[in-house]
């Protein structure tokens, strides 16, 4: 996620940093050269251009644009979802360590555990998400735990199992009545949706057809609009082909950048950051003194 | 599913699997042989064309694309809602398993039999939905409860139903408290919810009428538009009116597809990945040393 | 609802059943008479039009897109609704029966009572909703309980109140817990929820006066247009104008079938088939051998 | 809110009552008056105007058109999901009086006192909504409820404290356990959530800043757009920019009532019926005899 | 937030406060001079804008219609998020206190503690949300708590532990049951989801890569329209182009303070005076006679 003050709108248009025109330049040089070949030969031929007119291509292009606002629209919500769900979790984890300090006053040790091990399960979803190895979550976890988990596909759930085998432990101790035993069953759950839901994202992009769909059609619209533009405009047809395509390239690339919100880009979901405020969370509510500080931007971006 | 790494800008423009492209084939070679005609006509008789422009038509291209926004924007919803029903699918079945095994840790036989009757629902929920023979739940259950099946319409819902018996079963050996049976009891409603909803995705498609309306609006613009191209573009007449039909069907019959989100197709959710997963998590919490592996896409498409 | 297989692209040209054509015949005949008459007087008096182009009436038609999009739009989602609430109904009834058949086992005739007047609730809230008469509920309620319903205007809700009262009965019994009772009065209590939404998309339809401004602007663009594009079309005047006022009140005509989704029509939704599915799984979780088969469209369509 | 059965598409045209129209009469004569001018001097000097078309004010036009249908479709949310909370209201109360009558079946005092209170609660959230005063809470609610009620602010809110008060007076006494209180504060606490939203809805209308950019915009449209039109449409222009200012400023004065759903105007939510409905069903679960009607719209109108 | 009773139309054209206008009257002079120097390169050179068309300005105009309103719409949903929120913690706090006062009758002590400290976590919310000192909490929690809350990061957070750590003392003197303190631990855990779903509104804007792509596109579009206005509106250029920039940028602007909903701007959402009607209902549930009044607008705005 790209942090930084709002800027004055001068130097707005001189950032390049989270500007989505880098993923796109190759793009616009090829229509810049295309168009520039279409500025050629009607200056070569201009009676094969008589009569030719922009109407025909405005229409394609505004089709492209409902299209494209719909496809933006569907992917700006799988990046809010995204955050949501970590917001979600952030919560969630909170109301698991006050619970457990308000009914678990006498039994630190398995307090610190249980704690340790909600952190856990944070760091091993975000790196499944990222496609990282989950050597993230080691420290948080007692040894054993993290061997049982070697053999299993399904890490960050058998982390949601150790804990719930805790929690039994302590209602068969008599330590918990089944009512709170099934308070904190219920936050497991919730946390379990949150995985499911982030694999969801994660896993299921927006349709493929739709991606090509609307990027063949950006590029018939940015190759054949020259031709409508050159009779009217001359030599800046390349120019203000640059520009459409721009826009058209750009809203494409940013939803394209969007419908991946775990990745590890300036444009994504900093689970790293995110990550950290769990652990700060938890180590507060178990009252440690030496509590790490919040990622902070690296050049504007936080990851 | 299609499930590829995101490809290079230049085979974006060659790929043929996931393109919507095959379904609208045999339309745009009437589309281009209807606008050939026109021009032919154009060409023989000019001055019938004198003054027609493309506006009228333009009018009515604009609303199509608004009125296709809209319709496609449903489909899609459509398409994601069945997603998310699955991922809670997975959820549930995850947060059932976990409750199972925190809460009846001695009795193994009990927890063996209603694991993997999960995963029968799954499946069998997967087969009804796609139309297909419900076998593929049968080595998964208990030879009596396949019998018992047999008779009835509902299957997926007398798997929960036997579910919910032999939950009530421990209620009443005294193995489970009635505070307990409701958590359990809620994961089953969940579970029964999850179906209502894929029933209802598959047996509503969105009303009739607008696939009508918008497959006549788009035959309609289609046909008329060259009228009103002929004149400006002349020869390249038939050509632009394939790149615009491109457009218009080409999100027509997608929409379509992803309104079906269910069928086995290229574009639709991948039940039998899915069932895969739940099978993965169900056989990992009960201690199962041969899991099976995840699905692979065949020829980057996931099923 | 209009069930069909998906017809070849040139069949759906030709289909009349659902197709929102027949609602709007009248206004295409009007139109048509309308611009014939301005473009008889066009062959008459050509300079009056001199000058006149296309553009102002353009804009009303855009702004008309815009709004008519926003419109279906709503209407949709009313119509989606509406199915969602039945389909939730379906889902509720039959984790009332799993409940029932879980808990208690040993009291067949309570089971029937509360099973068949479940089915009672979905007849009467269909009766309701469509305006007939509440006789389809009579047969699944015991005699006493339907004398007590003539009397009362909510009939519905008071048989929400019956199976109220019957389960406290259980819980007075002792053959209940508290915690169980609970569990049964907030699947009454959903139920009590889908009848308020259904009530509430019965009664409230969207506003009038979207309507009112949408229908007038509707029939000032297709009266006007007429003369913007006489000019351009000739002869071909009215023709043009009806296939623009084919896909304006089209989408008005639909969206407002769509509007009214328990009407007994072809794209309402189907609460007949509906509440037959309620009639069988409810049967099937009582053990009963003769079920009814789930409706079938007649001449393509469920009602 | 108007009810009417779907009128003639003739009368459609003469309708007054609900239409818009009436509240930008002012605007429309000033428009015209001003449409009037511009073309008065395009007949003096028509020179003036030459080359002048009106495509800079179609872009503005159809700017326009899009932030309208954005702020149309944010008023509608609005008004619908008023609308929503009331009916929302209606099923929790008839929950609670459900639960009451079964819960409570030796206790008809209080039951009576607990439902008179809940109508009292409807009566006092929809005068404190539309802003009159609270007496037609007072026939439903004891003296001493009536007169606790006098020195506080937050009076809707103060019954379901006086609600809750006299539960958990039946959770003393013993006529209730710990669950069942649950149950009955979770009741509450809903009515309390939708007093909160209806009050968020009231008070927070939609940011004033996109009221009068809107507003403006739609303004400096109106005014600028004869310039354009006049040398297409001549005598015509006033009659064509009339057209178009009914369609801007009904959809925005259309938006603004919507947007203030509790006021007591035709298109609003009809508060007075609801809370009708309200007191029917608390009546009908108390066995009362003399129930009132619903109320009927007066001149189509229901309040 | 800017509260005004609904200002006659001829009023609404002169309000400055809460106008966006304020915010781009830089950006409005720079394109006017712009505009002004294209137009006076047109009177000197009009050979060169011979042919100039607006058909591709008007594209990129309308592309740049449709995006913003997309972004319009996500903005406007987040600041109506954000009001949602601070409404459900009004409810649940009323909630809160209702249950306090009905189920902890005779401790006078504990409900007054409990009580305020709700008030001094919505107060520690406000202002952490606004980035100012959390000292407004200060007077509303006993001295050992505020000393408690000095060395923690997540100081709302920690309120609620504290809460909750008061309620689980209750539940350990046998002041509560377990039932009773799940009750009132899930009343703190959505108030946990509260505070987590606005530091998620503060925390993540909309992704900066629209802002960028938006605002460029608009500066585009803004410098580039007067060479295709030149040749039709003359002199009128300058002024024509200001109007189409108050509209885009002001949409823009609008979106950009309506995204950061909890800063102590015109068009935010009122923390202060929520966080009164907060204290007003805690100190009226305390039975309390001195109530601060509810903040009035000052200027028509309220903070």
């Amino acid at each position: 996620m790209i942090v930084r003050p709002h800027p004055s709108p001068i130097s707005l248009l001189f950032i390049l940093r989270g500007s989505i025109i880098r993923a796109i330049v190759a793009e616009l040089v090829v229509v810049f050269l295309a168009a520039a070949c279409v500025t050629g030969v009607y200056h070569l031929r201009p009676m094969w251009f008589s009569g030719i007119s922009l109407a025909p291509f405005t229409l394609l292009g505004l089709a492209l644009s409902i299209f494209l606002g719909f496809r933006n629209n569907a992917c700006y919500q799988r990046w809010w979802e995204a955050r949501q769900q970590w917001g979600q979790l952030i919560a969630e984890t909170r109301s698991f360590m006050r619970d457990l300090g308000a009914l678990l006053p006498g039994q630190e040790e398995r307090r610190q555990r249980l704690g340790r091990r909600a952190v856990a399960f944070a760091h091993a979803l975000r790196c499944q998400l990222r496609g990282e190895p989950l050597e993230a979550a080691q420290p948080w976890l007692p040894a054993q735990d993290w061997a049982a988990l070697a053999a299993l596909r399904g890490k960050p759930g058998e982390i949601l199992n150790i804990q719930s085998r805790e929690i039994a432990g302590a209602l068969r101790d008599g330590a918990m009545t089944d009512i709170l035993y099934r308070l904190f069953s219920e936050r497991l759950a919730v946390m379990g949706n949150i995985q499911a839901a982030c694999e969801r994202l994660q896993s299921t992009p927006t349709p493929f057809a739709y991606t090509l769909l609307l990027h063949r059609t950006a590029w018939l619209f940015c190759l054949l609009a020259p031709i409508g533009i050159a009779s009217t405009l001359g030599w800046m047809t390349p120019f203000a082909t640059v520009v459409l395509a721009y826009a058209f390239f750009g809203l494409d690339a940013l939803g394209q950048e969007l419908q991946e919100p775990f990745e590890r880009t300036a444009n994504a979901v900093p689970l790293d950051a995110l990550a950290r405020i769990i652990e700060i969370s938890v180590l507060e509510a178990l009252g440690e003194t030496e509590i790490p500080k919040p990622l902070q931007p690296q050049d504007f971006v936080l990851l």
